[in-house]
């Protein structure tokens, strides 16, 4: 099991890679096989090429990601994080959870937003 | 499935009755045969007797919680909400994420957070 500071600090890079639109660093943060879920209730993204090309295509929209509030761990291999998305004068409010394999990789992420938790400035 | 607002009130008055000390309150929020993993990693309290005996106890050292940010919802059966427990000059961060069943009670609950997630003040 990764240690607890492992973990919340792949949640930080997921955070720093998205925001600097670094595709391979946020892959890379990925096992093989993992699998994203983002919104949760959408089809799920299985394994590095969807994933990759889920990212590839999200990065697109040039969000900025910013954490609402401390990283969380856990007494296992899962660490969670709400943040907020900005997308010019829209902000989405989300909570990822990422479970983790013992070299520290994500084995699966979990977004949690819904349709009402897109704000619209102004 | 219940209504984003159905679910995301349900959270709140997950605080709300827990802050008040209502364990009926509590308890009533959670189906016959929810699962409880509070905290992920720990044993899981399954069914509503050994989930009432978990709250009995927690509601006893008079935590008071409080949100970190807006509650999220998801795009299924499912929210998700930061928030601290402090308990005296301690302070425990804390992710929650509830499934739901189609009358807007909780199937299961998890909560995220780690040994390193306990903040002591001053």
């Amino acid at each position: 099991m990764p240690s607890e500071a492992t973990m919340k600090a792949a949640l930080q890079a997921y955070l720093d890679n998205f925001n600097a639109g670094n595709l391979d660093g946020l892959v890379g943060l990925f096992t093989d096989d993992a699998v994203v879920e983002d919104p949760v209730g959408a089809p799920a993204h299985n394994g590095k090429d969807e994933i990759r090309a889920f990212y590839a295509d999200a990065l697109k929209n040039g969000a900025r990601l910013s954490l609402s509030a401390p990283i969380r761990g856990s007494h296992t291999n899962a660490a969670a994080m709400a943040f907020e998305a900005k997308v010019g004068p829209l902000t989405v409010r989300i909570i990822d959870v990422m479970t983790f394999n013992d070299a520290g990789k994500f084995t699966s992420m979990k977004a949690y937003f819904g349709p009402e938790d897109f704000i619209q400035a102004g």
